[in-house]
């Protein structure tokens, strides 16, 4: 095993199969949650990220930031606990968790089943923190207007290409933890490099959820695009 | 949605019933692994983790650490690239890289697809780095003799309830990056306490793959139990 390293390729058609006939089942289920938020005017944000990347901190931001100004539901998705929820909650906004068991994943009928806690037309703004996990929820539309993966420094700079499903479909690229940045000796340059392969049409916010470097980009983004989408 | 935060429980049973085919199917497979590396005496190591925990960097310190003593092998699960295989060659111990595609972990076919690149009556270790996931490496079983859960300091305190079978099912907890605990914030009594009991029997330590700090009480573990394995 000299020279070249040998990469082999997992085939594994079978289960191709059945992730295919899921993963259609989900598409219908998150074309009637799109046109459920469309009729009510919400603008909903799917996060996604590995677990630790700062989901719950940059949406503990937005809530304490946007809170006076945007109505905002908010669905947090997790194996098991309510750890984040609970972090969320005391703020203006409702939260519903959801525990998903052993799934590594939310999907579109587990958003459409919560949405009955919510009153839609009471809100502007419903924020969906996904399962931390760069890998099941690619595939798995909820009907969300922009869908926004988030990853820190801490991480390392190649996960954009090493998880390139789930950035090649983001909107948004959230880089949190900049205050760690150069501890953790995270070469930006490079990130940044590997961010616009994976992820070429993505906006990026270099950002800091923690000590709030960066987050009035994104947020005054965001309010942008409920703003346009309740104006389209 | 005042009071108790509402939680909704996710029932898929039909998505359950055919996880639960390709889990047994993957068990048989895991246990003709499992009498393989016995027979060979190769003590086989799944490591799994999160994203950018430091799977590869620990890996790298073993090699460099242990591999005048030992004949170690490695295999590399990602769902694309080959940088953590790249990271990883050019010491002594072949590497073989895996590519998933879409798929959130390694299983136990995969694995014994591979062996027929390596010589294992050649090998005393055999070193598995499954796909950053910390949710769908859990319920498959390759056939290793141990399994190591990563977490790092960066992720937060709360990875061990959060994602509970996945350390429920580890024999060792590697906690890294404990380099970056303090400026990350980090609270080491509580993720301690969450560690014992989300993973009451495995053993935990605490290290720094970068600095090397706590490196050396887990190699000595390591070094121990291949021992006892092939004298066993």
């Amino acid at each position: 095993m000299n020279g070249a390293i040998p990469t082999i390729p997992a085939g594994r058609h079978r289960t191709i199969q059945l992730q295919k006939s899921l993963l259609d089942r989900n598409a219908t289920l998150a074309a009637d949650n799109r046109e459920l938020f469309q009729r009510h005017r919400v603008f909903a944000v799917n996060f996604v990220s590995g677990p630790g990347a700062g989901k719950t901190a940059i949406i503990g931001r937005l809530l304490d930031e946007l809170g006076q100004r945007l109505r905002i539901g908010v669905i947090v998705g997790d194996l098991a606990t309510d750890n984040d929820a609970q972090r969320l909650a005391g703020r203006s906004a409702p939260v519903l968790q959801i525990t998903t068991g052993t799934l590594c994943h939310l999907d579109a009928g587990m958003v459409r089943k919560s949405l009955e806690q919510f009153r839609l037309e009471d809100l502007d703004l419903l924020i969906i923190e996904n399962v931390g996990n760069l890998v099941c929820p690619a595939g798995f539309e909820l009907g969300e207007s922009l869908r926004v993966v988030v990853t820190a420094t801490t991480e390392g700079e190649d996960k954009p290409v090493k998880y390139p499903v789930m950035f090649r479909t983001a909107d948004v690229v959230l880089l949190n933890k900049m205050d760690l940045a150069e501890v953790a000796g995270f070469d930006l340059h490079q990130a940044r490099r590997w961010i616009e392969l994976a992820a070429p049409h993505a906006l990026r916010f270099e950002m800091s959820a923690r000590t709030g470097a960066g987050v009035a980009e994104w947020h005054e983004y965001l309010e942008r695009r409920i703003h346009d989408s309740v104006a389209g």
